[in-house]
């Protein structure tokens, strides 16, 4: 039996986005095109232009992408959890293709002429929930601001992020994730749970 | 009396300079093209492909400039020149073409194929020898490690003004900045370098 329209449809769509994002990720948003998105993708004209007109709005359904296109492990709320999540990150960044393709337009955006903070700020208001659940828990000092340091944080996540990749293709990102939490945390984290934080890499030199 | 050919072509190369980081600061690398910049520059076709032979060309040039774009003030070295360093790289990313066009192509490379680390390493060694300087002034807790903290810093940095670009066109990145040292400085600077250190920015709330 056929499957239903509207459900065939909806693979179509994640097909196509998927395809996009091998593009998008393998040569930048420039050096991409519908043709080469429809041939990875294996559709017809029709079927793209059903779903896609153009090259920018792929790209923005890409970049709108970037929350569902990671599924994150379930935890304690928490600084734990914050720390935790940014290393999780790393992974998927160096493994996830829809979400390595979303960050890599979301950072490239200004270069064909978007300038669209969401996925930004959908990292912050992530963060700010986790710093919020680590305040409720007597994790953080009194004078942390979390929306303040939920901004800090995505701010310098990305930097990171765009270095490691620029630098080594982001092998050494958990080492420099590493670096920049050791660099943080002092200025957040109460003493207490400064002592039972883990950073998932280079623990031994953190508690050096 | 003509001037010197040599004289003239060094100045005719700077005009070349200057125009392609307006357009590539306008524009971006992919929406720049030769004859925008030669348009800008108002140089013959002959006069730019005796400097340069192709856009990417052009655009290395500038990213290799982003140093000499800007006359960083003196003063003495330490922790506070390396604060304020950074507020006045703030003030040039927002003012000065030639550097924020360097920086955009540093940012942005990754979407006409470059992969190129070196603006970033400068800034590294830049920060380096500021913290060196720090440690023999006896402002740096023990536990730093002053390569390290400037590639957490350049990371950091790096970040927090495309963030702020993004989200406000630069308008906040004084503002994001301060908040960014605001978490930084306590797991570094030791407490009577911490009391002695003014951020230009929101003094206030740091003091609070």
């Amino acid at each position: 039996m056929a499957e239903p329209k509207q459900e065939r449809a909806v693979k179509t769509r994640e097909t196509i986005l998927y395809a996009a994002a091998e593009i998008f990720d393998a040569y930048g948003y420039s050096g991409a095109s519908i043709s080469k998105i429809m041939e990875r993708a294996d559709v017809t004209q029709g079927g793209m232009y059903f779903h896609f007109k153009s090259k920018l709005g792929l790209a923005k359904a890409v970049l709108a992408a970037q929350q569902e296109s990671v599924v994150i492990p379930e935890g304690p709320p928490g600084l734990q959890r914050l720390i935790d999540l940014n290393f999780f990150l790393a992974s998927e960044l160096q493994n996830n293709v829809l979400f390595r393709a979303s960050v890599r337009l979301a950072v490239e955006q200004g270069d064909f002429g978007m300038r669209d903070d969401t996925a930004y700020q959908e990292w912050v208001d992530q963060f700010h929930a986790l710093l919020c659940a680590a305040r409720e828990r007597g994790e953080l000092l009194p004078d942390v601001d979390e929306l303040e340091f939920a901004n800090v944080l995505v701010g310098c996540y990305s930097g990171t992020q765009v270095f490691s990749n620029i630098a080594s293709g982001r092998a050494d990102l958990q080492s420099r994730l590493t670096s920049m939490w050791r660099y943080l945390l002092p200025a957040i984290a109460t003493p207490k749970a400064l002592m039972e934080l883990r950073l998932p890499v280079d623990a031994q030199r953190l508690a050096a």
